[in-house]
């Protein structure tokens, strides 16, 4: 089970009735929140969530509006007296941006550790979940993610009997271990189906369309992605900002196989309502949503 | 007339139903912002009001929750294409501390100014507008500001006409200029009357009761004044954390000879609703009210 909210979809500035894009997901106690900007630890607050179970913060990259609420949120973690560390993850120069917003955030309770990206593609393992970093197209060095959790085969007691496989060793074949035992070898390969579809999440904003992130998006169960302009006639404006427009967007989620759902965000502070243009969207990508402020799913495992 | 108005009332956090303390003062087009903490940019919006027209911001201190709004609201400001300089006021280390900022705002259509505060008590004059700065008592380095119009006496043509003065001095010696014609020297004071009582607006945060608080406070037509704590038994923390109980706000409020209107700010996040305390703050200062996130007053000059 993962919960996915977007805490807003704005791009650029915060406004009255839309905070900042960013997203954050639940899983297992591995909160990860992927940008945050001015404001984000509000819409956290207003959401109901707690900063706390935050263990990493991914950066799509250094813009302002991207990274602006971070010394707010770190301090608010330290007045709840967190020891824990916290990961943050972002494009080269992360340390150094983070440190320079730490000087009005000096004393915080916790460590903060770094890992910064300068491969095109990189992914990060946290046992069965998976960040997958890409990079995107913007006027500067700019990552999408996508977050993964897979899914292991179910394992088969028949097989392990009809194989003489001591009941002690079941567990570990389970947790994936090899076992010696009375001069035997078992392996989990033994006993184990193969893996089952797990779950699949792709966050990018402030980019042009880009292959990588095509490739990325595939089997996503749930595709966020940069709709800055409904307007199909803003392509010229998008193109040179650096953006997308909705339509874009739905060409992306069209071309990565598998995209279950869409939903667009970072709207453009001059377009009050994205709802007029989805008609066209869904021409092109059927099953596509205008991100709003909080909008939340739980995704679940197929049953099996 | 000057234009007041509490952008926000919170201390410590943004919450979803409370900004981040600061202060707007709106006259004659030079409009001043107190403190830019998260969210200031989105407050003001909210209050219907544009950052263009500010033209200074004064800092009391850097804790985050008083500047971490500034990169946001200064690319909101380069946004609109602002070609104007602004001018930052605040402690000594506000340069370094706000080019640390500008690491995520690195390009700005316009310049920034910086004056720096090294006096316990300091007057900045912008024509008829002064700006007292006066340090208060924090675990930093923090400044309380008065900002003051001051109102010239009115000009006497009769007394103009009496003594010969030619009509063409008169614009001249209205706006302070000393005027020689015909062998004649004329002065102001010839024709103007006595300086006329102008407005005063006194500000302060995250500070312990001080003396230079009620000597900058008398006089002000409207003190707007911390007040993080209800509880007359917060006393204890309120001194350790050097902040201040409603009750001795009140208390500073009515040893300042001349202050007309208190108003509480910068609560607790643990403290949802002020107005339980007013009747004992009361007691102590009859026109006292709890500050509310959007509060504004015009203020008039006397009638004369």
């Amino acid at each position: 089970m993962l919960d996915i909210c977007l805490l807003g979809c704005g791009g650029m500035m915060p406004l009255p009735y839309r905070y900042l894009t960013s997203m954050m997901a639940r899983y297992n106690g591995n909160n990860i929140l992927i940008d945050c900007g001015e404001g984000t630890q509000i819409a956290l607050r207003e959401k109901g969530w707690s900063p706390n179970p935050i263990g990493i913060i991914c950066f799509t990259h250094f813009h302002a509006d991207h990274i602006s609420g971070l010394p707010g949120m770190l301090l608010t973690m330290g007045n709840a007296e967190r020891k824990e560390p916290l990961l943050l993850i972002g494009p080269k120069g992360l340390e150094k941006t983070v440190k320079a917003l730490l000087t009005i955030a000096p004393e915080l309770p916790f460590s903060i550790e770094y890992r910064e990206l300068n491969e095109k593609q990189e992914c990060l393992e946290f046992g069965d979940l998976l960040i997958h970093a890409f990079r995107v197209q913007h006027n500067i060095v700019c990552y999408g993610y996508s977050i993964e959790i897979k899914r292991k085969g179910r394992f088969d007691a028949q097989a392990a009997k009809e194989q003489n496989i001591p009941l002690k060793c079941w567990n570990k074949l389970q947790h994936g271990e090899t076992v010696s035992m009375d001069g035997m070898v078992y392996t989990p390969d033994m006993v184990m189906g193969a893996d089952r579809r797990g779950l699949k999440v792709t966050y990018t904003t402030d980019t042009r369309p880009t292959q990588s992130i095509v490739e990325n998006a595939k089997g996503s169960d749930l595709f966020i992605c940069e709709g800055m302009y409904g307007e199909a006639e803003m392509i010229t404006k998008a193109k040179s900002h650096k953006h997308m427009t909705f339509l874009e967007a739905a060409e992306l989620a069209a071309q990565a196989d598998g995209v279950k759902e869409l939903w667009l965000t970072h709207y453009s502070p001059s377009l009050p309502k994205p709802e007029p243009y989805m008609k066209e969207v869904r021409k092109i990508f059927e099953n596509a949503y205008p991100g709003k402020d909080g909008k939340t799913v739980t995704l679940l495992f197929d049953e099996d």
